[in-house]
């Protein structure tokens, strides 16, 4: 594989993985673009004992732009696009309307409300991972190939991220479909370096170390060895990874997906790891769409280790789940969700699972 | 205020809320309908030590059905809904599609995953509450009377719920809007009986803890006392309430409706503190409804102390919050908020203020 890096015109950083070493992209960006601009703010909420991220430049970014103004494709001719390049493998850019950034403004004062409530740029970055330049693609449709490249691209930039100052988590993810607000339909994922651990990992590590205080051993590694042991609530399995649709699954369709072997993060997954992932992953991602006969909306959220903090607890994993319940119906997040976090779920896991794994058999 | 008590053609209860101490109102349901069937059980999800209600036969519930066949409106000679009387002040019934109460069916077994995934009945209950008989009004367009009446049927539900065998938290919201998954346009409200303490009453209830253990005072009585000095996102006062956007909002319209008393819950309010709400509670709905000139999606959760838990820290209080970013505009939850609860908000909370303090100017 073959990285190569540059700027684009207004200072953000392009960066090519290229399958083919012997791949020449081109460096020089001809548009006259104005400089990112980013006023991001952190603050704490003492209630919920969690940091929000305050991104008020944000209202303005594109949204669902026609096929042939895509700024994900490569460029062509007259038409330029974030991708100087005629084409590309994959390609990661910062973010032209990031919710987090060095940030541009002079920093907020310190706290709100005598001290309860600390604030404090959103400093950080944000990047946008292209996964092919076929604009009418999907994740679930690359080459095995493409995907080992894309978790090649992963690794980099979790250790690259996870060196800044101030980030304290690398969160990887892709958002798939409108339904769940994806405002460019060219297939893409994200990356988001934190200058906090968010909640919700920070959460389940608190678990995991309660339960190895009380037991000594691995949370993640001992569900996941009785997920394998029950079995029925099982996706798919290869040599190094399982995938299952978890015991208290909170949304209609949902997986995660373990490697077999407790590691921190991408970078630290071999390259067999790697390969074996991706035939795995690429047919739970078909079985998704198989499911309600049309492409599923998902988010697929990589759960690393922080980049400081908690890196003996962790064990990395995927977490894909959908808001689709049935064909042309989306579950909502309303007042006992979004307002007391309290989920109820309409499928049990065990029927999501085995509509999964007979969700691609011929039907006679 | 006249309370009636009946049961529906299935079992279910009905109870009506009067303003007229006189009014008579029809206990027999003409109906022929089966059985209300519940198939709910919780789980514990050891990731996230939260529990999680599965609740498989709701997928063929009512969704949106023409005005004509509104299940809300008083029945009206043949045509028989879920009010057998021909109109109502407030009126409560058990919801025909719970998501808790009693299971119909055995017990699921006591556990998973050997132990790691405890799972038991979804007991409680879920009932639906009907703030006017006229189908195309709003909770914003009640006089204030009616809303007393509705506080008064609130306070009852959050006192008879929670005396339940089993319920461990009582929880009234409303989800307004087709744009949250609301499925029924007449204009009504919901309560959740839950067996559990709701994840996110829990986490605030745990930060209350921290805070008193360290300072001796209550954390909700500081974030008021905090928010009036600082003036900034106060968005309304009365005599006995303020309603502000939090410093750390996570939604793009967000407002907490403080009581100046600490109490724990809505029973415990007085007369006048219930009168006194009212006028505050429109005066803020209007002004959401004025914000972006259309009707605004919302959930209003009110939080009260747990039936049995933390009843000395608890201060109740309403959170009301809206997915709407600007006209035709949505904010979805992806992968930061639903896959890391890391929320990313669009739009300063002061400005959020300002701009429903100017909501209702006259422009000239």
């Amino acid at each position: 594989m073959k990285k190569t890096v540059s700027r684009l015109a207004d200072g953000r950083q392009i960066i090519y993985f290229d399958e083919d070493d012997d791949a020449v992209r081109e460096l020089v960006d001809l548009r006259d673009l104005p400089p990112a601009m980013t006023r991001s703010e952190v603050r704490y909420d003492p209630l919920l004992d969690e940091w929000v991220v305050l991104a008020s430049h944000r209202q303005g970014r594109t949204h669902l732009p026609p096929a042939a103004e895509c700024p994900l494709c490569p460029s062509n001719g007259d038409r330029l696009s974030e991708i100087p390049s005629a084409d590309y493998d994959v390609v990661i850019i910062e973010n032209r309307f990031p919710s987090l950034g060095a940030a541009t403004d002079a920093p907020p004062p310190a706290d709100l409300l005598d001290g309860l409530c600390a604030r404090g740029p959103g400093t950080g970055r944000c990047e946008v991972v292209c996964f092919t330049s076929d604009h009418g693609s999907s994740f679930a449709e690359l080459p095995r190939q493409r995907v080992r490249t894309v978790m090649d691209a992963w690794a980099d930039r979790t250790t690259e991220l996870g060196a800044l100052d101030d980030v304290e988590y690398v969160f990887v993810f892709e958002n798939r479909g409108p339904e769940i607000g994806v405002t460019l339909h060219h297939p893409h994922g994200q990356i988001y370096a934190y200058p906090f651990v968010p909640p919700r990992a920070r959460q389940v590590l608190d678990s995991a170390r309660r339960y190895r205080d009380r037991t000594s051993r691995n949370l993640f590694a001992d569900l996941l060895a009785g997920e394998q042991r029950a079995g029925d609530r099982v996706v798919g399995r290869s040599q190094h990874w399982t995938a299952f649709v978890p015991a208290a699954a909170r949304w209609p369709v949902e997986v995660h997906v373990y490697p077999h072997r407790q590691v921190p993060d991408l970078d630290a997954l071999t390259g067999p790891e790697r390969d074996d992932f991706a035939g795995l992953y690429l047919d739970v991602l078909r079985r998704c769409d198989a499911l309600f006969g049309q492409p599923l909306p998902y988010v697929a959220a990589w759960h690393q280790a922080p980049v400081h903090a908690d890196r003996d607890l962790a064990y990395l994993h995927l977490e894909l789940f959908s808001v689709r319940r049935a064909p042309g119906k989306l579950k909502y997040l309303a007042g006992s969700e979004s307002g007391m976090g309290a989920f109820i779920g309409d499928m049990l896991p065990e029927d999501t699972a085995r509509r999964l794994r007979e969700a691609l058999e011929v039907r006679t």
